[in-house]
């Protein structure tokens, strides 16, 4: 079964400073072979269901054995059955709704979107 | 590695009525061995990693069997390595700071909490 | 607009041990008239939109306040047109679901669910 | 009190189609004036807390008009008090570390990380 998963590991007991654990996951995510997307609050991932939650569970342990006594982790995850849909299909799919409404029919000038 | 999840699954294309398809999960997760706490914005859920998330992947697997062409799922995950923390410990240890702020049943002075 | 809140307040920076800053937090949000249930991954709030937001708020000013230099939270919240519900309700209606097929035991008719 | 915000509207029982809805919002939160990035599993914003929270309220009440009897929000938020930091300085910050363990452009070791 296929997955689009929204990931933000939050290493607790570690200081504020938690970019380095998560450079240690996005290596982990992209060494497991899947497809990841990092924003500002969390990595978008596409991938097989066991496999997206395998390299997961390798993040919370190597976050661990980095010395982060607690983790805290929050996962939006979407699977369908109606249609194959990428990561990059979900934002196409907004822009071309925003693209149409925004671009008037009549538009006449050089940087109509 | 024992986690403690707050699972929230949400079928979409099936109408606005979800508690059929939440009741099905919730006798996944039991079925499972796992332990479990419903609450009105989700499963709380106490177990092992890997059965923990065979239980999710399964909850998916039969919403998408029951008809919903579509689930988006939030979780929350915490795993520790500091010490054993049940889903009741976490109860307990707030409610044990509101009871010492709230009934200074002996309290003498004005500016007692 | 009414609105069912999960609120996870997770301050950052102040060490492993979180309950002291969750206590502080339910205070303010009973302190505000709202409904909550606090249960091992966070609270159920009930309560109108603008309320609980300024009490959400006020949870973090406090949180803050308290020494955490950062603070992430995590929220689920719904709201719907199509009727009333409460926190209760939510659970009430997954629970008869549950109640239904796991116990006919002296059922009769043919279409027992 | 600065926010930053990663936000993710479902709408229930319009269907599986939801970009039309999730367009409007982006609309509503760009014409509030605040700073958004799509991604794939949701829109990151980056404002003061009242006015993200105001437009976040307002996309629920353009995307019930629009017809959805049911929402559904994931919400996670960030404040901080020891430093100012933008959506981009996150991303930037797990850069930094991601090439400096990937790029030892002067690797003398047949091991070096």
């Amino acid at each position: 079964m296929k997955v689009l998963v929204d990931l933000c590991v939050v290493p607790i007991g570690v200081g504020v400073s938690l970019s380095t654990y998560i450079a240690e996951c996005e290596k982990i995510l992209s060494g497991a072979g899947l497809k990841t997307a990092l924003h500002s609050y969390g990595t978008n991932i596409e991938g097989e269901w066991d496999e997206v939650f395998a390299a997961v569970r390798r993040c919370h342990e190597k976050v661990h054995a980095m010395g982060a006594p607690r983790i805290t982790t929050t996962i939006k995850l979407g699977t369908r059955t109606d249609r194959d849909q990428s990561m990059q299909d979900k934002i196409d799919s907004v822009k071309s709704k925003l693209a149409a409404t925004a671009a008037p029919t009549h538009a006449s000038g050089p940087d109509t979107p």
